[in-house]
């Protein structure tokens, strides 16, 4: 029995109501392939948690442990099937990051030398005092989070 | 006590061979600042097991158990110190998947809206029987590790 959110097309997945080719599930996480995969090698795939959680921020504790578990050995097995030189694990939280569907998904992407894939994420130096102030203000925050720190 | 390499920079930092700002660290996972954040957003963190291991293929599960739910945590801390619109959460493995420090890191990347950041993943359409073909030979795969499935 899990929760799920009727406007939800990964929980119309986890509930059959869509058909989808299953890679791989469990009573927590369920796995299939991208249908708009990365580059040219095959093996994209996407893990999900059963129940519907909108990203990283609201997901349990045990459903992520179930997720990265199942990223890890699809990773592994995506690796071999693919001839991949690599293997990009990716989760995109809100739109802004690139988060299309909102259901918590692990992408899983074999990548090859010059495949033409391109993370432009604009690199810059740290700035004069940014190192020390920033962690100070990020674990001030951790501390907030009940039984942290 | 912790296993390490002795050429690896993360270890360094790990055994404190080299200085840098913790922001978090616990008996397995350590938590820091990259000093070449993405974008112009303050809190772009690294989280890396204290053991070395060189990426998710090696990784050991209660590692990477640990790894996941700190990175849960500063990411809800990140998004609430940065101001971000958004949070991605990127681990590459090997050279053709980006990966520059040869040790497990996990990236938490603040993003917002407009920030130029760009992941070009030349997505494609699946091809004719590539969904059911991929995912037999990937289901086929994991059946050879131990204990799944």
């Amino acid at each position: 029995m899990t929760y799920t959110s009727t406007e939800c097309l990964f929980c119309k997945f986890v509930n059959k109501e869509i058909e989808t080719k299953i890679i791989y599930e469990n009573e927590y996480v369920m796995a299939f392939l991208d249908i708009n995969p990365a580059g040219e090698l095959s093996g994209h795939t996407l893990v999900i948690t059963k129940k519907h959680y909108q990203n990283i921020h609201d997901v349990d504790e045990k459903d992520l442990e179930e997720l990265i578990k199942t990223v890890k050995r699809i990773a592994i097995a995506v690796k071999n099937v693919s001839g991949a030189d690599g293997v990009n694990i990716l989760q995109n939280n809100e739109k802004a990051a690139g988060q299309l569907v909102p259901h918590i998904h692990f992408h899983v992407i074999p990548r090859k030398n010059g495949d033409g894939i391109w993370f432009d994420t604009k690199r810059r130096a740290l700035r004069p005092l940014e190192q020390a102030q920033v962690s100070d203000l990020i674990r001030e925050e951790l501390k907030k989070q009940t039984g942290f720190l």
